[in-house]
């Protein structure tokens, strides 16, 4: 028997199946997962390691009415599969089509939506407790990964679900790493945990009893109750979660259907919040992404499936912008011992895997926990280390008092690495970093910069650990030809802006920041433009000698920004003006008040009708007007 | 025998001392502290309830060399009398005085500087992890509550804490209530942690172990080991420390300092990190706070101690804006039963007991957790509901992601009431609500508000409840002559603002916000200057109409601003302006890139130049120029 995944309109067919054909759907699954993300790219290793998972929930749940809601939601694709989307995974995280995480708008099953981590107890208890407020009748299901169980904010919630006391059944999926690497004392108490039984000693034949109870009902509801006992008999130690005053049930096989499904049917006749504890293997049935411990499986790009190889390799010669900022780091921490790196669980991803392995001692995995993170490199600071945190921009979000109270108030010289600053594609709304500018600038005491190529981007780093304020420097998701030298690098001169274009007599004055430059200045060159080209490396301060200069200048200014409008650099210009009482004809380009969704960067530019060519035509239509 | 507190120096006569004479200490400490904060207001339960703590700490740690970090930083009051600050204490709180919290450059005993909760953890370890890399020697010492070690950020340091292993000192102090009521499913467990022992089965006689070992020396590290296994064997349950791999001393009796000492030199004698766990209780020896359960005693202003009644009563008709908050929701609630609010710990201090006391099913207080407290509220719309969430604004900073990402991106109606916004006065730094405008404006479909006074505040509120999308009101500290009427409540048209003051051929234009437009509305009329003034009460979306409408006047238009310059209302005003290609004459008044000190607002604004006598001094000066 196989299965026509494409045809599934609903996951109401499940009831009628029996184990051995469950377990044929979830193989089955598992290899339309591996051909598909092959082809589109996407998140492997999670969405392999919950196949049956999500099969017995939905066996056991009616997601019509209960709610299911995957924390962070890049684990959902078999929930997708089973909800009627698998005609649409050749689409998949590409622009206008199926996401890459729970989407509202994609499907009723789909009601609640994420992509940061964490999240989901928290609003898995605002639900539960409107539920009991209408008096209403539906079960809800967060399933949370153990990296995401251990980011404060989901501690919080547990501390609140348990005392609340409001039926919420947390599906905690353990697979002992979270993105890369595991770290911290609680995840130690997991691993105890999941070595505590043994999975097989479950006596009750639950295919036969399966078979008995084809339709789900709640006679099925009743007869489960006799297995509660013999469960619960099982728990000799629920470690954390008995702290929280929730029951435990587990640990329990995420890859036994049959276990799974006696689980999930105790849990559903709780009346009190408890956890499902569900050992599964990330990248399980793909051996390359089953042995993975660096994280690379988690999100990947095309890959041939037989050599594991990627489909596109990035050229020679060329570096990702993570990596020319983690080579800069790790070059400067040969000559300064003071230097240490922190990550709040992106090793892998901002490319830090050479420092951790060079300077053990001075490198830094806290956890998915950006706050702790922030502060702990504030503590650090204080006792005359130097600190760099590397963390993507859209979850600096997750540190923004610290950034603030901790490090900014205090002045120290925290040197931070914001990783995918700007659009950065395929992730789309949740994980755009487009708002750190906006709100960055407003701290006092920080510098903010952008370095417009590797070159640049170096000597940026070089300049943050020569100075002693808290110090940002954003960079772009992507890579590009390496040109730079760690070895060579130079001081840059702080806010200090840089001619790249400069004429006698321009027609325009374009000010832009970043790689968004080099695009520019080549259409510039090409068409023989008679524009001024400057390049804005420092969003904070400015270079106000050089406003004062273009204000002399007396043209039109046009200002790219690939970030929010509001809080960026224009701005910032707009702040300087008022201030010294000048006046600019300023045209800006930038995100206006909008989430952008997911695509290529251009597609999401073209849309927003800010894309480079759209912008360079709209200045030579209006001179020519 | 009596202590004259304003003459000591420095901690070192500590340990001159006996057990007597350092509790004689501790009970002139204990009236000092009634008698000084009786003066000045300030925090006063949290400090009466760890003068023996301090004093115990002071005894067997030198933090000369050891670091102390107390977690918020208003419990220091006793170690800022041990280390020679007591002659200040006239000063507390006021401009230039002494800070309510620790302050780096107040002392070289003060290591560290926060404000906000639960942020000492995560310093601990990063000044742990410094000073084993350095190879240098000493103590390092967190004092945090019960309520603040619940947040998320202290619970992602615990667990980072147990993983990486450095000797950190954490004094847990345990007074069963945070600010108010304590809540979550561990407090719990610390209760029945506090009940699980005796504090007084000690049977070493630490009194003549003292008097031998008057030198303070590594002798005493050696002899106590000896008490190391006798306290360990106490031990039955360290209830959720075990689960964050923590060695766990108690509980101590928080008010027997021949107990704390001991406890505290077996912990200073430890390899690893661990926790003391004291017990102690708030308002201790003044009557009325220890009986205190709202919270009322934890900030306070200056009191008559006999009879415990404010010696600045709020005047007959005055209500604070809080208050007219709190009551404007608790109206609706009546009509509305989708209603429900929820606060992070804050019930007492944005006056929330009435909503508490009238609608318990429908007021969560999630405790300090204001990432959990946001996102709780987005699942709860997501479900139907109309949450409104109180929350000052400086402590809105921890829940900056939640809100873009959980209620902006998914465009919720989640209303927020954001307390205390604007400078904030005698909390200084760390507490002003001057960013919200800032870092919330760059949100896709956020409102953003501000009323000029009770009536507009209750017509916003109304307003807010009547749309669909997230709504953020913002609202000062303090009191004011109440005028409104919650039952007569009218819809505002959002975005809109409105002339308080127009005449045929104004002067200037004069823009601002909130209650600081009563008093130049008050400055306009006594003087009858030819001013028109406008109240934009809206920071998002902003009236593009009347800009237009300003604009067409071509008259200089001044800006008055309460809050941050970046990111304010003039930048919003500037961005239409650049997208209408309009220019205007504008000068703007706001604190530009400072984080303000503590001292009366005028005091601030004064210090800033942007009060308002000097601001409406200086559009007359230029008229007349």
């Amino acid at each position: 028997m196989s299965f026509n995944l494409k045809d599934i309109q609903n996951p109401d067919f499940l009831r009628g199946l029996d184990l051995e054909e469950l377990q044929m759907l979830a193989d089955d699954i598992r290899l339309f997962l591996i051909d598909s993300i092959s082809k589109t790219g996407g998140h492997l290793s999670s969405n392999l390691g919950v196949v049956e998972l999500t099969i017995a929930l939905h066996y056991v749940f009616d997601f019509k009415k209960d709610k299911i809601l995957f924390d962070v939601g890049h684990q959902s694709y078999t929930h997708k599969i089973l909800t009627g989307r698998a005609k649409y995974f050749d689409t998949l995280r590409k622009f206008y089509g199926l996401s890459g995480f729970q989407k509202r708008k994609e499907s009723p099953y789909d009601v609640f939506e994420a992509g940061h981590s964490s999240t989901s107890l928290s609003a898995a208890l605002g639900m539960a407790v409107a539920r009991d407020l209408k008096k209403e009748d539906y079960n809800i299901v967060p399933v949370i990964g153990d990296g995401a169980l251990l980011s404060g904010m989901a501690l919080e919630a547990l501390n609140n679900i348990g005392y609340e006391k409001k039926k919420i059944i947390i599906i905690f999926n353990d697979n002992d790493m979270s993105i890369s690497r595991n770290v911290g004392a609680i995840s130690k108490g997991f691993s105890n945990l999941r070595n505590s039984k043994q999975y097989n000693d479950l006596k009750v034949d639950i295919k036969g009893f399966l078979k008995k109870n084809e339709k789900y009902g709640s006679s099925i509801i009743e007869s489960i109750s006799n297995f509660k006992k013999a469960i619960k008999d099982q728990v000799v130690d629920s470690g954390i979660f008995k702290e929280f005053n929730l029951d435990y049930h587990g640990p329990v096989d995420g890859h036994n259907l049959k276990d799974l499904i006696r689980a999930l049917e105790v849990a559903k006749d709780e009346d009190e919040p408890c956890v499902v504890h569900v050992v599964t293997k990330k990248g399980k049935g793909y051996e390359p992404a089953e042995e993975d411990f660096s994280g690379h499986w988690h999100g990947v790009g095309p890959f041939d499936i037989e050599t594991a190889k990627p489909l596109v390799e990035i050229p020679k010669n060329y570096k990702s912008y993570s990596q020319v900022v983690a080579d800069m780091v790790e070059h400067l921490m040969y000559s300064d011992d003071n230097i240490v790196a922190i990550t709040p669980a992106m090793m892998a991803g901002s490319k830090l895997e050479n420092i951790f392995a060079h300077f053990p001692d001075r490198s830094f995995d806290c956890g998915i926990a950006e706050e702790h993170a922030v502060t702990f490199a504030a503590g650090l600071a204080l006792n005359g280390m130097r600190p760099f945190v590397s963390i993507y921009s859209s979850f600096l979000q997750r540190a923004y008092d610290q950034v603030n109270h901790d490090v900014c108030r205090m002045d120290l010289p925290v040197v931070f690495g914001i990783d995918r600053a700007g659009l950065v594609g395929d992730d789309g709304e949740t994980h755009h970093g487009i708002f750190d500018i906006s709100f960055l600038r407003s701290l006092p005491n920080i510098i903010l910069a952008q370095g417009k190529d590797d070159k640049e981007i170096e000597d940026l780093i070089f300049t943050a650990f020569n100075q002693k304020h808290p110090f940002a420097l954003r960079y772009p998701r992507g890579t590009s030809l390496y040109n730079g030298d760690t070895s060579s690098a130079n001081e840059i001169k702080i806010g200090s802006w840089d001619y790249l274009l400069r004429h006698d007599n321009p027609d325009v004055v374009i000010l832009s920041y970043g790689s968004d430059l080099l695009e520019i200045e080549n259409i510039i060159n090409i068409n023989n433009y008679n524009y001024d080209l400057i390049n804005c490396r420092f969003f904070k301060p400015i270079d106000e000698a050089m406003i004062d200069e273009i204000v002399e200048l007396n043209k039109t200014v046009y200002i790219y920004e690939g970030d929010m409008l509001i809080g960026g650099l224009s701005d910032a210009i707009g702040e300087y003006l008022v201030k010294t009482n000048q006046l600019l004809n300023m045209h800006v380009y930038a995100i206006d008040d909008i989430y952008p969704q997911q695509g290529t960067t251009n597609q999401i530019k073209e849309e927003l009708k800010i894309d480079i060519k759209t912008f360079m035509k709209e200045i030579e239509d209006k001179l020519n007007a």
